[in-house]
């Protein structure tokens, strides 16, 4: 049995604590928040069940954290700083408060990682549980934008790509997969980071780095990078990063990889001359040169050994009206 | 045949006008706003398809009106002035791109009317329509809060109430009404407004009024005054405003007009010494005094001819988790 509305927002408004930020938290029509002498960061993402989750995927805690790093993943590809967030609840019947209790527990929790207050929710009946979180942040610098890659530049990439495709795939039992690779994959599923740190020491760089997070696919956000920035690139696919846990279960298949989406690694692209070392060092998460920025239409030449040789000038790669299961 | 999230959103972000607040507005990770030197409000509702509306109900223009609307009226019921909203869209299959057109156009005009900007928006498939706006606003002076009422303070509405829910009723059939009466109250279901003026006009009083706006119905929302401020209250029914439209439907009966939502009209409580006129001029809409504050705990005594005797100490009035069709 579901409780009313009322005690479901005091329930989730308890949950939360608020820093100073924070004149006026949930209860009131608005929340009120202190003046920000910073360019602000404005985003919204939502998680839609059946979508982009479905409930015995995982823990309703899991839920709870993976809707704010969703949001935060935007953030960290502006190189800036979460701050504050409202929380939309769709709640469909036959949902238990141990559902709801888990999943307020675990957007608590991820929201105090990150140093966000959670400042106001509004809940609404749906046929569909979904949570929509709109997130304000602040930028101490440069923002890291899409439309700033240049021909020259170096692409990056941090950490490994494909994990959570391959994590999404295993749990709606599309591929097989056992024992710790299993395990691996469909963590970094349902538990994605937000690479906030890298982002926030990317924007310390000078000329700021173009960048975007790995939400929908590497060429498809790549793609992105290349349509506002009006240039092309080339990717070397032997230097893609592979997990072992992807090459134990996928081995050289590039396709979840090059097209998966749910990651939520960065993708960036900056002037030459440093090296993967140090800006491992810099950004504090393992980075891989990809390949690098041309001159020209929008689109990307695959080079390597695993290249296929076609040249995708319309970029596969994933689309939120798809789900994870598709 | 709906086209991809890609060209959706373009054609979302292409509706809307950016003023000098924007540094970066769709198209990103994030938008860019430029600092806010005031106190801010953010608050976040959602319309969803089946719960809030029905399309067959209205055009798709004024749903998208609606659809900031409903946030406009938190902004309002602060004191607030609304400055930039980002849009989620869950969208489910068969909907035309002529609808899609229409609801843009919809939000485009609420928004410009407004001095909104649309900065940001995320798409998503689900199994219904569903709008979800977070709205960013700024305080220039004093906050309309609704811990802010204490004994003594005379209640005001504005507007007329429980029009919206007699709407929501004619059109699901489950009252009767024809002719000039039946457009009346149809119209102030589908094309609600927003009380932005009377509200920064109250936030410009000194002490600042409590205020809430009428959208979970009167009661209720005087509840939630009530409970935040620790106070009681005294409500005269002969007093509550009702529209010629509203009498000529349903008569004497003030069951719609106490516990009916969606009116989106301000309650407001301020200290004795004021007229209706003289309020109704400085707030640039019609205003009655309906009652007052009493020291005690959070429950309203209805008195006037039209009251029943009954003490309610816990409010019924409208619930987000019930539809306007129930």
């Amino acid at each position: 049995m579901l409780p009313g509305e009322f005690e479901l927002i005091a329930r989730l408004c308890a949950s939360f604590h608020q820093s100073r930020r924070v004149i006026l938290g949930p209860g009131d029509d608005c929340a009120i928040l202190s003046p920000s002498r910073l360019p602000q960061l404005l985003t919204i993402d939502s998680m839609v069940e059946g979508v982009h989750f479905k409930l015995n995927w995982g823990t309703p805690r899991m839920l709870g954290e993976r809707s704010l790093t969703v949001n935060l993943s935007d953030i960290a590809a502006m190189g800036g700083y979460p701050a504050a967030c409202v929380v939309n609840l769709a709640l469909r019947d036959g949902l238990s408060t141990e559902l709801l209790d888990g999943l307020y527990a675990g957007l608590a929790a991820a929201a105090r990682r990150a140093g966000v207050d959670v400042v106001g929710g509004n809940i609404t009946r749906a046929s569909q549980l979904a949570i929509t979180i709109a997130l304000l942040g602040e930028l101490k610098g440069n923002a890291l934008r899409r439309d700033a890659a240049r021909p020259g530049d170096e692409i990056y990439v941090t950490g490994t790509v494909g994990d959570a495709p391959a994590g999404w795939r295993i749990l709606s039992r599309r591929l097989a997969a056992a024992g710790a690779p299993r395990k691996v994959l469909v963590l970094r599923a349902l538990r994605p980071a937000a690479r906030l740190a890298a982002g926030q020491a990317l924007a310390k760089m000078r000329p700021a780095p173009a960048a975007i997070d790995i939400s929908d696919g590497l060429l498809q956000d790549l793609g992105h990078i290349l349509e506002r920035s009006h240039v092309g690139a080339e990717i070397d696919t032997d230097a893609i990063p592979l997990s072992r846990a992807y090459r134990a279960v996928l081995g050289d298949d590039l396709e979840l990889a090059l097209t998966g989406g749910e990651d939520y690694e960065l993708l960036f692209c900056i002037r030459p001359g440093n090296t993967e070392r140090e800006l491992a060092r810099r950004l504090g998460v393992g980075v891989r040169r990809i390949g690098k920025i041309v001159r020209g239409r929008p689109s990307v030449s695959l080079k390597g050994r695993r290249a296929t040789s076609r040249k995708w000038s319309k970029l596969p790669g994933w689309d939120q009206l798809r789900s994870p299961g598709d």
